[in-house]
């Protein structure tokens, strides 16, 4: 008989001998010490979920679809083991700091399929271990968590409609008590099905799935880019990226510090002198910048939106700013979330009336969704609350 | 307005600018480091709480019982903002290590009255800024913390039946998953009332009390005293002791390491040579002992249940069984639950009939749990998996 | 002290001396004997919550907002009872039957005003009696329910963002397990303010107030209009007005009708000879008429839509259709969901850069939802299973 | 692919050809009509649900259960249907008016078995007809139900510990509000085993069992003993009654009374004159008798306990202080709670240690518990308000 697993979100989980392996390995037990909201228990204090229960949630969702299909026994273990490990190559604080490693190690997070391979002498129980122990094809698993898995199931793990996002939404929803992001996987599950080999929403489906976006809708402006969450990511990451390019090789730093998980870095920063210190402790004892400026994108004259769509530009304009200010570099901050993104979700495919459409086809409130998720995005500039006045002029003197 | 911070728990909790301002002092923003259950997380990976929120829940019932009485407004400041830091004294896995931090240090958490008074010259803001900046009572404040406190609500925050548990029990039950921790705080509060200046529990609010009891009784076993919880703690609390002993000024590195939060004690461990650092890293690996022995201490013989009431006499009985099971020192726990404590909700008083009582008294019930809590005490000697065979033969010889 | 009573909706409601005593008269009792949703229970056998507990759920909400504003004590009083007798001019099973009632007796619910002056000799209490009692001013409760009394509150009873709705959806949401209407009440409360003595949302009750129309939005679909609930309601509607038609002063008959709680309705269709009963039996035993044909109006021909707008070309076209299907009248009814209505929150007021607008105006969110919502009208013909085929091809050669 | 049906409890529930078709039978139709918890909608407004939701429930949990074990096709599938079925039989009001019906019908519940044998020849589909569809064995189910089937599953709808009261328990509980009956059904589930032929709880499922008798003990005085609803539920029962003895064939009568559902039970009572009128419109309108004298019978001499363990003398004492106070037979009741029963899980099966043996055997707190359950029944005495001061005094006098 399997073992369970308690589950504030799915109640129970049933866990079978392979993935007891798995979840009693290095890689997966690191997961416990990385938060799933980074910063967001600034905002919302209950906001301390970890990955290591996201990594579960994912595996019984995929779990509970499989169970409605016949599939291939090979491809089900795949796809099990898969959603269980999608998150294993993530850094500490994964979204905040990911674009900043990334600019000196040139691929995103860690190399799981290099951790697929990774064996060691010791005692300790790594993911390749089990691998090698059930037989397990790595090539199928890397492909699955990428998205390009082959089959009807191709895109269930990393795809417009995915396990992923059905366990986190749930779930952040849950932790930080916003209720926005109940959706209801049961019933999305229930509208899935499969044609020619292709995973798409049946006509049951398009509510639920019309709902799981509003819920990421409502969810980015409540808790994903909640000012003051921005506001201490972006901290950190400054007071990371500094780290690094002060040390000897940014390159092997970078990728040092991935490995890491978020309270071993967060101790690095506090070891460190000067201004990565600072920052970390500001954070610790929540003195944060404030905003000086906070504005949507779309309410800019349209010159400066598309200044604002090059990096590059942002730099210039955040260094003008900090000079006409007065400040030293690394206290203040603009942040454009032009990279906010896309409702991916609205790719998602469709079989209506024995026709297979885009789900932005098939509904006038997905295409609206996806229009009005681009328009929401903010331009804000931070600086300590001390430096606001100042920084308010110059913001109005540049922008 | 005053604002409103969202709880999983009690849903809104509302917040004045006293409280606000406590709560971005350096010493509250510390809870959030600290987790409330400590390394329950191994068996219920959803228990990532912190004691920050629990604090803020703690604060929100003492609100809810002092809306239903007319109380002096000094005495109302004080109880909240008693609520509010009742906990900033704990060190880091507080329940795991205090015990091991008080042979050296001699008290039990660090002395909130020292931090009531601590001043520093920089920018962070402290609690003793705060109280200073609001002309509170320092004294009062910490009596009610001691539940010392005058008056009526003397025992409210630290009694039989006190605003500590009704939020605990509920928090972790909704963390772990477990069912068994939903008392209903609200028929409780509104089962409250105040006799000769002593806080009793009306006939209507028996029922809810006996419910608390019994939710408390529940949690022990599967949660609180999880075999599995306490083997990582007592390896974690055998490395802090490893620690301290071998540092230069035991006392002063005990008082040090208490003033760390979870992560700082982490990496100290880690960046340790030889046992601490292998313990950490087994708990991290989840590579944890297992049970060589497992039992009822009631179950034993009646000499032996004497002699295990002696803390010295336990030490003596495991290094005896390490010899015979040729270990070295720190690879057999002993584990004797005698200090479970008491179900201290039976000595709550209850007003009936005319007549101030026991809550043991008058519930059957109530007597009839007290007793088996204590007598569900358990024996366990942990060792890692691959002396076990010969650690439970020393058992058996020794024991 | 005020009693509580539990919902499990809002958890404890407090109720005082004047509210037992409304609570406890004929008019508020008969509330217990009206099922909220009708035969919603058909398709979601929880869905048996009662307008009794609507009721009450709607003056919790109420007295939420009073208790965030300083309003004259009078004004609270009556805004209390309003919220809290807002219903009890309602028939049984109202929205199946209200249309037909009002056919005949030419108003909407019974006068609830007259019901505030009706006194007994006998020994029940009635509204009136306390009304007397506590010297309340009828007219102005009056005037809350209908959505026209004085002040800022004019419309918070009936109006375009009201707690009539506020309570509803989350309640009907709870009872028939559709996640949907999980509205963030408290956020929207929050939101609310008044300027210029009209009530406004403000820029942060915006996004809970989108949230509350998507909520609507898709609380029709999958609940109100659910075409199975659809078809007992439209059996039963008829069955009614065959009783009234066939009734000596139908008027009066329709009056008697309105006065009935759901179960006396029922005993009158049972005891009743013919169409009447077989209907009811047919709901009773769920043997419902079947869909011969449903689409959206809006994929219909443009011409046939504009006929489909007029009441009196729908009775022809239904007739036309049972005569080619050679049924008796009243073995198929056509559903046309032209009358669906708006989503009037997006008239709702908005306080957003010093300037009151519409919330339509202020949201493309809710211009879009309000537009979609339109368009997503059903037209149903249903008949006896056995009469589908038949049916079906007369709809064909009719439409 | 199977349908599904959401229920607030269990979230969904999965049904097949089979299930489908009982549920849309005329016997399972009705037990929407009929509430699960007769009069307790007066103290808890949202307890309206109803025996047809609670069959859905029953049927869920064997489901569930069954999972875990291979079982013989055809054993399942009787278990399946017994469990949806196993309430058909029980009259309107059930646990009010049963013993009532009883007196003149000499059996507990209508026959189910006949209604597995009964047919008719209308389109309205039975039972009967779909077991012979079927062709399930209508021995074996009725044994089932009555909880004398053969085999493990002997008892899992009708023992010590079932399916029957997992489901009422945590539905009871959810719609009341009360937080009592939170049972773990899930950990329960897991904790049961079969050994020897008889199904029994491991070592893991005590703690479950223990709470599960531990919230039944609770929801007695809180839910199903609660005075309001023992008043109204007393009134009822008299004054059906009453109608039973004007009739002509109390015998016949009894069984048509049995056969209705709550509404027309309700329109009966309505329809009669005299006293049965008179108290539906008293329940209806909650003008219900109050308590002039209510107490634990254990609190009472030991010779009086012994006087009230027969229920002529309850009757003749009744009789007794009637006369003294001066009312007509109907309006004073002595309601003496001595049969509220066993807590029967006491008796349930435990496999400890290699042996099997009695729940209250293995747990001193299931011993404990099962004494105070008994202990704690009520003696009541019932009477209109304007009658209270009178009767107490001849309480008094008579007691």
């Amino acid at each position: 008989m399997n073992r369970v697993i308690r589950d504030p979100i799915h109640g129970y989980i049933e866990i079978d001998e392979l993935i007891t392996a798995l979840l009693d390995t290095v890689e997966m037990q690191r997961l416990h010490r990385i938060k799933q909201l980074g910063f967001s228990y600034l905002v919302y204090p209950g906001a301390n979920h970890t990955r290591f229960e996201h990594s579960l949630g994912t595996y019984h969702l995929i779990n509970l679809i499989l169970n409605r299909f016949t599939v291939r026994w090979e491809e089900e273990q795949e796809l099990r083991v898969a959603a269980l490990i999608h998150d294993v190559g993530h850094g500490p604080y994964s979204h905040v700091i990911e674009p900043v490693i990334m600019k000196y190690t040139g691929k995103c997070h860690e190399d799981i399929e290099d951790m697929l391979y990774r064996h060691t002498s010791d005692e300790s129980s790594h993911i390749a271990d089990v691998i090698d122990e059930y037989h397990l094809n790595r090539h199928e698993i890397m492909d699955y968590i990428k998205g390009e898995g082959k089959g009807a199931f191709s895109r269930i793990l990393n795809g417009e409609i995915d396990v992923d996002k059905m366990d986190y939404l749930v779930r952040d929803s849950y932790y930080t008590g916003v209720a926005y992001g109940v959706v209801d996987n049961m019933r999305l599950i229930q509208g899935l099905d499969f044609i020619e080999d292709q995973m798409v929403i049946t006509e049951k489906g398009i509510l639920p799935a019309e709902y799981l976006l509003f819920s990421r809708f409502l969810m980015y402006p409540t808790v994903y880019n909640h000012h003051t969450t921005r506001i201490a990511q972006l901290m950190f990451a400054r007071a990371v990226e500094y780290l690094i390019e002060s040390s000897q090789s940014p390159r092997d730093y970078a990728l040092t510090l991935r490995k890491m998980d978020d309270s071993e870095i967060d101790t690095t920063l506090r070891n460190a002198k000067g201004y990565p210190k600072e920052m970390i402790t500001c954070i610790n004892e929540r003195r944060l910048f404030k905003r000086a400026f906070y504005t949507r994108v779309s309410s800019l004259d349209e010159h400066l939106v598309e200044e604002l769509s090059d990096d590059a530009r942002i730099k210039e304009l955040e260094l003008e700013i900090s000079k006409r200010a007065g400040l030293d570099v690394g206290y203040l901050i603009m942040d454009c979330q032009r990279s906010m993104g896309e409702l991916e979700e609205s790719e998602a495919r469709v079989f209506i009336q024995n026709e297979i459409i885009r789900l932005s086809e098939a509904s006038e409130l997905v295409k609206m969704l996806s229009k009005a998720f681009k328009e929401s995005c903010m331009i804000g500039v931070y600086t300590p609350a001390k430096y606001r006045d100042a920084v308010r002029r110059a913001v109005e003197a540049v922008l």
